[in-house]
């Protein structure tokens, strides 16, 4: 008879931002009290197991304060990661085994990962200061913890594809008002594809969701660009 | 100290066909060796708790192919379902536990359900005689196990979603050839949305990649209908 496995469930965030330039993501530091080892596998998803009467979407709400301080972020499940040799590296182990006090051997995790599309804003001292959590671009992720690195990339692919089949979301990681230009970048980088920038404008012109506003930029060098808002009624 | 939960984890099988008038669903029995007890609630999707060799998408084939015997079926993840009252009936639970000869009582398992559209073709007799597996319309679906009918619903947007952004999709029900009439039905079927006949006719001149056939109905009552193809290569 086959032998089945009682492995623990977790739950990891990839929330993901823009910068102006590129996508990133939030990374956190794999930590156990009083220790700073600054090992070359410390930086992670915000993620954690699930408790016993913690509801999956429950269980990532709860980490996601834990480990950044952030509430009432709108995220969704994506995919399940349960792959047989996800706790392969030893280190991600011992570093478990800590955290969590776990006083017998871990065999498998599957952890639910959750996706959420965000503004980078104000906020990004305070997460540094008080939660060691940054925001770094997609092109420069370090080594991550277990999967974490495929969890980021498949987070990525799914990005590009529900801002294919619903442009609206793509607004979802701009401030309020913005210029053809962020919202340019923007596109550019969530679908993977160059795009000429005076295109893009006649482009903008066939989006009736994307507004004019009389405002323009203040203080800059360069000639002051209109200022647009995305108006979700017209979506 | 919250209390971690160490849970079981399975994979369930939400294989959707049309029939030629709706979506089907292909349900199973719960069956324990030398039982053929008919109580209310022993129908289910097929899944099953996985081994610790397996990854999920290995699961979810091996089981399938346990209880149904079909292979090579593409199967995609669509969601985690993990509530902490989806064991709540005693019925589920003493089945499961005589099933799987566990000796310890369950406290929770989550499922990662996957999702399928095809076919609905010749199997269908096989299927009921060696595996008393058959398909059930999506508006007769009887009690089943478990948050099964749950899944079932979710499934089912999970379609409405996939082919909305990618109508290309909606073939994967199809024969591979078909007439207007029956494109039209699985098209309400799958978006919820009724069409004018006429209009839908129009509409599928819109559509590149269905290809009429030099070929029609035969020995039917009604006027003979004209096939049409699904060209791949155009979608």
């Amino acid at each position: 008879m086959e032998r089945l496995v009682n492995p623990y469930v977790s739950v990891d965030c990839v929330l993901l931002g823009f910068d102006g330039t590129q996508l990133n993501v939030l990374i956190v530091r794999q930590k156990e009290s009083g220790n700073d080892d600054n090992s070359t596998n410390n930086y992670k998803l915000p993620g954690s197991l699930i408790y016993m009467d913690e509801n999956l979407d429950e269980a990532a709400q709860r980490v996601l304060k834990q480990l950044t301080g952030l509430v009432q972020i709108r995220m969704e499940q994506f995919h399940a990661f349960g792959n047989v040799k996800r706790l392969a590296n030893p280190s991600d182990m011992i570093w478990l085994e800590r955290f969590h006090h776990l006083e017998h051997h871990l065999e498998r995790i599957v952890t639910i990962a959750y996706l959420s599309l965000l503004r980078i804003d104000r906020k990004r001292e305070k997460l540094q200061k008080e939660y060691d959590a940054q925001w770094i671009p997609i092109s420069e992720i370090p080594q991550l913890a277990f999967d974490h690195n495929e969890i980021v990339d498949t987070a990525v692919k799914t990005v590009e594809r529900i801002t294919s089949s619903n442009p609206a979301r793509i607004f979802d990681l701009l401030p309020r008002k913005f210029t053809a230009a962020q919202l340019h970048a923007v596109y550019q980088s969530v679908t993977g594809k160059s795009v000429d920038f005076r295109n893009f404008h006649k482009k903008m012109q066939s989006m009736p969701y994307v507004v004019q506003l009389d405002e323009k930029e203040q203080g800059v060098n360069h000639r002051a660009a209109h200022y647009f808002k995305f108006d979700r009624k017209k979506a």
